[in-house]
């Protein structure tokens, strides 16, 4: 309980990041090698995420389902990339009910293969397209060095599946669902991400092409937070979706898929964070509000938590989540520091002197120090509260914003400007022709990789020469070093 | 999509089921043998379940976290009676990303043992107690004979985990959540369930006593719907899940743990459908109201659809669920029988006279034919399709007691009455001792064991003769046959 303070950022953002995690309560390490435990407060984090997707892909048509955790080995060879890319990562289950399995069993590292078998029994006709579903699991994926929310051997996510009648719709549905993504991240996590194709290097194993949502992390690094998936026929070749159309042909759909993960929660930390700890979008916090009461001896305390809970209930009321810190064994210092660390974006203070001015002090988690505090009335509070929190919203989009516009570089001059932005942890945007010897260079010199190519090209229809080969290239990319 | 009729429930009970089941669109038979596909509907129905629960373990100060899919094999062996109940039934990971591994990991069939790991490291003082944890999951238990939500291999559920400083807080907490499990189950679902405490030949492997909510199915089978157990110290003694008191002593924890799972969605169904399919009780249907369109030629089209989407928009305004069943290909009739099957439960009709009426139809799934149908006027429709659910949630749970009572027994006449009663497959209530040596000769005699003793004794304070072996017992028990 006992909160001391956290690696600073600056001296090593690795151990910063899982010092807070952990301080913060988000997450704990398990007796499992690579799974983690998500702690009350985490799951409160994942539960805000998991409620801003699941409202945005109903209002988009889509409906939840749910698959087996169990996919048979035979399923996973029917997409020869598919199989190829996931083999490596593979937990096998080989014994059930005490006997050795026949065939054995594969822990879902994604749902493409069996949720194609379904689609095929499920889809007959031209009327029975689009068929939009989402699932949300645990997947599991063998990693071998993993970290809290970023990289586990289990996590949890949604996976979207859906089949069309032409590559159009297909397409439309993937553009769809990244901008769906995007909007969350930026509306709802205050994460600018930039949105993108992966190079064919990057892209899901199966799929005809694949495009992220890139957010860059308070120590430069990119962070793919979302990823949607054109599968073309693919999966629809390998388990047989066909449907009749209007003419009564038999066709094979098209289909896409589309993922977002517990990744997501690191995404949040790594964005907002500072060395006080967590700074969390009032969208999502679990927490909007703390009120901590402040009080000397028993006499003032009555007072003080009467008028603690009145306001209390009055913003419960305002649909403001609020919590009431009256731990008695703690000083108001003490938990001021505690609720920065985890992030509650507004700190209520409420103490003798408020209750004879009928005000409160309000602490913002944005803004330190007395800048961020002021005094106001008790009357017009839930309204001064909303809108208090709706500028710390804005605030964490908009440093978020200049902090990554900041360390963006569209490079044009050369290879070595090219590789210097990227080994300083910055972004470089540069003329890249997409191809694998170019990819494989970048990373033997600076460690890393193409994040995207961004949908908006900064000069779209031109070309220019591959900063990498020089090769004439149709579009400009993002590199950077990554999570 | 062609919903052709159902194997009468008094043909063929099993078959009725599973006829409804997949007509309906709850559910899938899946490729790997034992687990099956949740469909959209059915999974929507879930949906409900989980809110309905969730909002009442929140409101009990409960939170949620996730603990991860794998375990330990020497997890399990720590206690003693809880790797002996569920050995038989694991599935186990023996390998991983390629590699054969050092120690196989068991895929959950229950949390205790991992989450009794974290407890430990969780809880250092009386300070940290009551940890009231709940986690929302999958879980695995190899199961030889499956049937679509009520027995599968994988199945989605919540499990509570709780530690407390005394046995007495951790037994409240335990009658706690059965209360919870009771009273959703009742309110929610409309199924009047039975709550009582298992004999130890049934209680969960582990516990000191387990409790339980059983249901009636409308072939007078029961379905225990939920459970709850005081573990006592066993688990905290078998993890060290330590605290110190206020006299700074060490004390091992007391916990409890509670779970109910997607076997809910199977009471549901088998507690209120009937030969027409589900009957839904309005609380937890995916969709309350289904609007259906009626016109015979494109004239009459566009007034009518003005009409149902103006009254479709005023519902969903009024917080009410609403399908429009816009359809081009369906006749109305066919739309009223597939709605029937899906157990929404009020049908609106709108055609041309009703949008010249200023009126609706109305029909009701729980009342058939001619009696469950009016006119009202669309004046007030909002309050009158409220009142109307609320008339068909209270006539759902009315009609299910009614089907419950007149099948229940007392029976102090002797034991050929007591295994007459459950033969006929209704449910017996006598006194019993509680030995395995009765437990097992009911089994043999009557393919039965005991459901619980109920909470409602009916002589509470008195004893009787074991129905079975004649000696002294303190309560009596409900025996019946049982999925």
């Amino acid at each position: 309980m006992a909160q001391q303070g956290v690696t600073p950022q600056s001296e090593d953002f690795s151990r910063w990041y899982t010092d807070v995690v952990q301080k913060a309560d988000l997450a704990d390490y398990s007796p499992v090698r690579g799974c983690m435990i998500i702690k009350p407060y985490g799951y409160e984090l994942w539960e805000g995420v998991k409620g801003g997707l699941d409202r945005r892909f109903k209002a988009t048509g889509h409906q939840n389902a749910y698959f087996p955790l169990f996919i048979p080995e035979s399923f996973l060879k029917k997409e020869a990339e598919h199989v190829e890319g996931f083999s490596p990562e593979l937990a096998v289950v080989t014994i059930g009910g005490g006997k050795v399995l026949e065939e054995p069993l594969i822990v879902r590292p994604t749902s493409e293969t069996i949720i194609g078998w379904a689609f095929q029994k499920w889809i007959q006709s031209y009327r029975d397209l689009p068929l939009l579903i989402n699932q949300w699991a645990n997947v599991v994926r063998w990693e071998l060095r993993t970290r809290l929310f970023l990289r586990t051997m289990e996590f949890l996510w949604q996976e979207g599946h859906t089949a069309h009648a032409t590559h159009e719709d297909a397409l439309a549905e993937t553009m769809r669902m990244l901008g769906v993504y995007a909007d969350f991240a930026i509306n709802d996590a205050a994460i600018p991400v930039i949105q993108g194709r992966k190079s064919s290097q990057e892209r899901f194993a199966g799929a005809l092409s694949s495009f992220s949502i890139e957010a860059m992390m308070r120590d430069g690094k990119a962070l793919q937070a979302g990823t949607s998936h054109d599968l073309g026929q693919n999966f629809a070749k390998a388990f047989e979706i066909q449907f009749t159309d209007e003419s009564n042909g038999l066709q094979h759909c098209w289909t896409t898929s589309w993922g977002l993960s517990t990744r997501m929660v690191g995404a949040i930390v790594m964005t907002h964070g500072d060395d006080q700890g967590l700074r969390l979008p009032p969208k999502l916090a679990p927490f909007q509000v703390v009120i901590v009461p402040i009080f000397r001896d028993e006499a003032t305390r009555a007072a003080v938590m009467a008028t603690v809970e009145r306001i209390a209930a009055l913003l419960v009321e305002g649909g403001i989540r609020v919590k009431v810190d009256d731990r008695d064994n703690l000083s108001p210092g003490f938990k001021y520091n505690d609720w920065e660390m985890r992030g509650v974006p507004l700190r209520m203070e409420i103490g003798p002197k408020d209750v004879a001015n009928h005000g409160v002090a309000l602490a913002r988690r944005d803004i330190p120090g007395k800048e961020g505090k002021r005094f106001v009335s008790q009357d017009g509070l839930v309204s001064a509260v909303r809108e208090t929190l709706d500028a710390i919203q804005a605030n964490l989009l908009a440093q978020a914003t200049q902090f990554r516009d900041s360390r963006l570089h569209k490079v044009t001059s050369g290879y070595a400007d090219f590789i210097d932005v990227i080994q300083r942890g910055e972004w470089a945007l540069a003329w890249f022709c997409g191809g694998k010897a170019c990819e494989e260079r970048v990373k033997d010199d600076a460690q890393a990789v193409s994040r995207n190519f961004p949908l908006d090209q900064p000069h779209p229809g031109e070309h220019g020469p591959c900063v990498i080969c020089g090769t004439e290239a149709q579009e400009m990319a993002y590199f950077a070093k990554a999570y």
